[in-house]
């Protein structure tokens, strides 16, 4: 039998924590039965948390200190060691787990992340990876903020690394990826943009490179994959969850107007709860860091058990399918090819 | 009585031109009576569309040329002297017309207006401006793509502009504005939004700085003016667009799922087409060219005539606010105060 699968939890870090991390735990066992968990927290509060069944999966991994949610990431990182956070990554490094979910502070968890667990060969800087609705299902998206100023070696790595990422937890084996720009016309655009375009069309890459995007692009479903820059990346992933709410916030307002359209919104409650859900930032909770030597999930810190429960799904999905060997992989395949990533490829 | 207000416009530009500008005319002489146009374009099929009431206001220019919608800006600027949308902008610096309207080419229009118009004092580069729909009602955005890459100096100019026109159009005396960034935390953000968030601080302005905003405080109309650069700015806007039609269409996705939601959508059908009309872009159209020498309105290309209409009433409310005089006073009053603007404001 193969080796099981093991996710090391910061049990910690989010709003509702611990109870969303072990309810996520609870959620995920029917689907993945065979999958380990090394808990870490206090043990006080988590151990009377455990029924029978989950103490079959679970292993507590006792400690009291925490990351709080406005701690300087480099004093999280620096003063941090024995938090429930740092302990968690640890365990990916030192190979008892092959990922890692925390829904806590992001800025130490990408800072302890990069340190503990280092970039992957031939890639600069780490990503933040996440899904978002569209037409026709979902797309991913990256980076969401870690780098809020990019060049177009970053962009392209980020290209490579969002396709893999794609491939792994959406299962689409020849992704479609997309600049993001201001206009698709080829002039428009920054240089570095402009430069990232350049390498993505002339290179022979495992999927299918699309051209620029725009804003719209993006629910739309014209690619499977956006690339940008952490600014214009967060940028966008905020903006689509407001002008959410917003809708969803002018619909209220428009079906409560009359006593004919309340009487039709409740015929048709189902299907607005099915809208809801469907916009629910849970049913896409997750972050992911990409170009890290580890699998890293960030979960929403406001998610609730369910939404902690998909990061846990998505970690599962990223160790099983094997996608940090492939990202390893694919710039190795690189080297030599292009300028781009062989000046760091070559450890 | 007062000089009338007089509007030049591209009959020629637009996916509808020029039904929709002589539409759009049209659709305003019953609450602007007295303003007056300049219409340019061909006079063998704009005559025959004046009925006896549009005579009394409106006056055709001649001109069978015109600027298509794929003409590079540069060439259009070079070799359409004699083209309608051209021989509007002259209208307004030769002072016949006091603001100028067209549905034409984005990019010539910007570098046409900014050649014959000329930027304010203190101004180096225009923005572009617009609405977007918000909880509490609308915000204005700028700059939405005129410029990919800011400097510090770039954004204190648009935060000016922006709170002027807010001002203008909308009429809130001392605007709330905001600099859109990607987290709250002071630390957070590029260089440039960091340096134009201190010069905001310091300043005593005519309106009131907020601080940063995310993505999802624009449809929360946290603020009334969202500044940022124009790469960010036209992400955002057509996020919000991308986003905006993936909730109506799942929603119909949804309403269409079982015979008691269509059933109860047929009861709720107008708060529906009540939430579908605020969506409309057509109600929040017009681009304004912030930062020139005179009031130029850019229309959706694929502008219909309401939205043509909503076009013109925005040069006809900036040019009765006397915005551009305004925004001129405020920079004239920013002389001596700031180095920002210092430089270029003695002229």
């Amino acid at each position: 039998m193969a080796k099981p699968t093991v996710i090391s939890l910061d049990a910690m870090g989010g709003d509702d924590a611990p109870d969303i991390v072990v309810d996520g735990i609870r959620l995920n066992r029917v689907q993945y039965p065979d999958v380990r968990y090394l808990l870490y927290g206090d043990q006080a509060i988590l151990k009377p948390m455990l029924d029978a069944d989950l103490r079959q999966a679970v292993e507590i991994r006792h400690t009291d200190q925490v990351v709080g949610p406005n701690d300087k990431p480099s004093h999280a990182l620096r003063r941090g060691k024995k938090t429930s956070m740092r302990l968690a990554i640890d365990a990916v490094v030192n190979g008892e787990a092959s990922g890692v979910v925390s829904a806590g502070n992001t800025g130490a968890l990408m800072a302890i992340s990069k340190f503990v667990l280092r970039t992957l060969p031939g890639i600069e800087r780490p990503a933040i990876c996440g899904f978002l609705p569209t037409i026709r299902g979902e797309c991913v998206m990256l980076d969401l903020g870690a780098n809020v100023q990019c060049d177009s070696d970053n962009l392209v790595q980020f290209a490579i690394m969002g396709a893999d990422f794609c491939r792994a937890v959406l299962g689409r084996e020849r992704p479609l990826v997309g600049l993001l720009n201001v206009g698709a016309e080829e002039l428009k655009g920054s240089e570095e943009v402009k430069a990232a375009a350049r390498v993505l069309s002339e290179e022979d890459l495992f999927f299918d490179y699309y051209g620029f995007v725009e804003g719209n692009d993006i629910a739309a479903g014209t690619v499977d994959v956006v690339v940008t820059d952490g600014f214009s990346g967060n940028v966008a992933l905020k903006s689509h969850e407001g002008a959410a709410k917003l809708l969803m916030h002018s619909l209220k307002v428009a079906l409560e107007s009359s006593l004919t359209s309340k009487l039709g919104y409740l015929l048709a409650k189902g299907a607005f709860e099915r809208l809801r859900d469907r916009m629910d930032p849970n049913g896409y909770n997750g972050g992911v860091f990409l170009g890290l030597n580890g699998v890293v999930v960030k979960s929403h810190g406001g998610a609730n058990a369910d939404g902690f429960a998909s990061a846990i799904r998505l970690a599962i999905d990223m160790v099983q399918d094997g996608m940090i060997d492939r990202i390893k992989a694919d710039f190795q395949n690189l080297v030599g090819e292009t300028p781009v990533t062989a000046g760091e490829a070559d450890e």
